[in-house]
């Protein structure tokens, strides 16, 4: 990103960057519809009491409030933005149970805020795009499955570098640690979440001191969180350590199903890691992480897990999986490294020239003539010099000029290669690549 | 809408609402783009100072701040959500001067935030679609017709009824009331605003009172804002009345070549109003509003208007004009008057059988293939008895069911029909109208 953002954390674009991230949110949502995904929005308000029930992220949250507070309702008091789609998407369930289908599969692709510190791919104000699977009492688990297929098939459409699916199990490690006598489980997944941070040493360390972790206990949960298998080899290795719950065979068996068919049909992309943690109290089976190779450092681009839990109403539980897509961490990356350049700034494929101020009508004819066909086209404002009106044409980055002359025969120049030739406005057409602005890897 | 927002004032759709709310962001964005406008988005926060500057709208705005205030740093002190796309546009362009290409050509679809008094029409989160075109330094008057024109298009490619855009002209207004000895026009413009609300005679009581105007003032007046033509009559009308001023010789000139230009590319949609007032400060010529035949009461679906002053950087002026889209009031009541109706609910074509459990994969399989040509495809999650899985599909609205045998051999059943044949996951495709959800206009 060479420009600042005149507000720390608030990225904006420029037309041609909005394009890459616009073909990014098109590729999502075509991925997603074609898995049968639902489009919904939620509001961008929740009460802070529904925001902070599902979290530790207090500190993080916009709170939201009438400048003139003489006014406020009770319904207004108590709003806070969301911090992610997943909390606001539970709530959406549970008020709208009766008119959905079950399971019921969404995405959406909105905007975020959290007020933490801002850094290269972390903003204040951000993009998710989320897809869940929620069921009406029970979800089969293999939606846990197909979840982390569609979402490794949109991020390999995307203009990005390889990634890393890396899968985990809770039922895994929670059936792991209470078999070797760490009971605080939840407390156990935040000290291994840091592994990547700070390394075996200080983990165990934070183990021993916080939990009163043993030496074995410390050496198994560090033997455990540092197998990374692409492919079921870690079923093996896990049971080497000699460890047996029922739980912990409940989450591996989970776990081999995900990895042997990922490795199956998706070769290379998923790996089974059991040293992912994910941070939210909510997840109760699978968890993911994604990183882009090479990018580790920018941090999760894709998370997210199955929730037993998070959404009920009265003895009516709703479970269902998830994974949500970080789509401004990815565009600023994309921007900031290059990954991707686009054909031209504007839609527009053709400027109608003006030989004088009276043709502006009959050029507007013209324009729509080509725009019935799909090409994007501009009418001249003003009769200036034709070169002046090329050199407007070419300052915007739009390829063709339209010329008509005032016996009404038309002509039509390429302005890049400066071939110019008789057009017809009914018939004429660019060339398939100069229709819309092309987005290319670089 | 026959559901209850659970927070008044912030509507959320179900997924086959959200379908057509869909459609009909896709058809402006097409429109738009066809027409040589950029996209961009800007923030949800601007600061207290620049959204205040602007308007009269204290009352209405949403602050935002940190729920933990002690960790607020100075950067977001004062911030709030914006009420329209205008003014965050102008702070965008007077930031990114050096990156842009003038004139500017923007679309921008957002949400926007106002804490009024929620109704039918007005909700405190709601979508805007604006088109603006800006100018550095200069901008040649023939874009106030030709968004016009632009913003007619799009709205005649909605599923709404008949609608009239209304033009009106500032100049025109201050010329007159400015001669006729009413000095504080922007005052005057105020009471006009009313005149649909309250009628002639309150608004002539209002001059009276508030502006200290004489029985001929008031009814002159009058008489200028009743002036309602479909084409460019209304100049002689405005003649007839005996005022002369510079300023309104220049807003009668500028209305009538947008009403000239209007009634031979759009007849019948474009209508001379003057008693069109707009509040905004920021207009300095063309205004325009849009009504829905038949909903007037509605309000305007679409308003805006030639702003000169409202974007500055030091002594550069980028002048613009610009119109926008009330989405959220457009879709709330093409919903609630069913304007439209999509012919299913989910994106899914085809929900892909499983005769027993381990089929699952091999039914990926099929699923890919159709994926492959454009056909949204789910796979079952679990092997129930067909008939329960056809009543799956037809729960969720989807058309085509895809049997695979234990023999490899593949059929596909329209459950609409009952009609089923062979098929081939490589070849075959649903009639056109079943590929998608079709949005058709009741």
């Amino acid at each position: 990103m060479a420009r600042k953002a005149s507000l720390s954390g608030f990225p904006e674009w420029l037309p041609e960057e909005r394009l890459i991230e616009q073909h990014v949110l098109d590729v999502l949502r075509r991925t997603f519809e074609l898995h049968g995904f639902s489009s919904i929005e939620t509001r961008a308000v929740e009460t802070v009491g529904d925001l902070l029930r599902k979290g530790e992220i207090d500190k993080e949250v916009y709170a939201v409030s009438r400048l003139q507070a003489e006014e406020a309702s009770a319904s207004e008091a108590g709003l806070a933005l969301h911090y992610d789609l997943t909390v606001p998407f539970a709530r959406y369930v549970v008020e709208n149970a009766g008119h959905l289908a079950f399971p019921f599969r969404r995405y959406q692709i909105q905007k975020c805020w959290r007020g933490e510190r801002p850094q290269e791919g972390r903003a204040r104000e951000f993009t998710q795009a989320d897809i869940d699977v929620v069921g009406d009492g029970v979800l089969p688990f293999r939606y846990d499955i197909e979840l982390a297929l569609t979402v490794v098939e949109a991020l390999e459409a995307l203009p990005i570098p390889d990634f890393t699916l890396r899968v985990n199990n809770r039922k895994l490690a929670e059936g792991f640690y209470t078999a070797i006598g760490l009971q605080d489980t939840a407390a156990v997944l935040r000290s291994i979440d840091k592994l990547e941070k700070i390394g075996p040493e200080k983990v165990g360390a934070l183990l021993q001191e916080e939990l009163g972790a043993d030496d074995d206990q410390v050496r198994l949960a560090l033997e455990l969180a540092t197998i990374r298998t692409p492919d079921t080899s870690f079923v093996e290795r896990v049971r080497a350590l000699g460890v047996a719950h029922e739980l912990l065979d409940e989450g591996l068996e989970e776990l081999r199903q995900v990895i042997a068919e990922a490795t199956r049909r998706a070769p290379g992309r998923v790996v089974a890691d059991l040293s992912i943690a994910r941070g939210l109290d909510y997840y109760t089976g699978t968890v993911y992480e994604t990183v882009l190779d090479g990018h580790e450092g920018l941090g999760s681009i894709c998370s997210g897990g199955r929730y037993d839990a998070l959404a009920h109403k009265g003895s009516r539980t709703f479970p269902g999986v998830g994974l949500s897509i970080g789509v401004t961490r990815l565009v600023s990356r994309i921007l900031s490294q290059g990954f991707a350049s686009v054909s031209r700034a504007v839609p527009t494929a053709v400027l109608v020239a003006l030989a004088d101020d009276d043709a502006w009508s009959r050029a507007q004819d013209v324009a729509t003539a080509l725009r019935q066909r799909g090409i994007a086209t501009e009418v001249a404002a003003t009769a200036e010099k034709f070169g002046r009106q090329i050199r407007f044409a070419d300052r915007r980055g739009i390829p063709f000029v339209w010329f008509t002359d005032a016996d009404g025969t038309h002509e039509v120049k390429d302005i890049r290669s400066g071939e110019q030739h008789s057009a017809d406005p009914a018939s004429w057409s660019p060339p398939a690549e100069d229709v819309r602005p092309v987005i290319t890897i670089a």
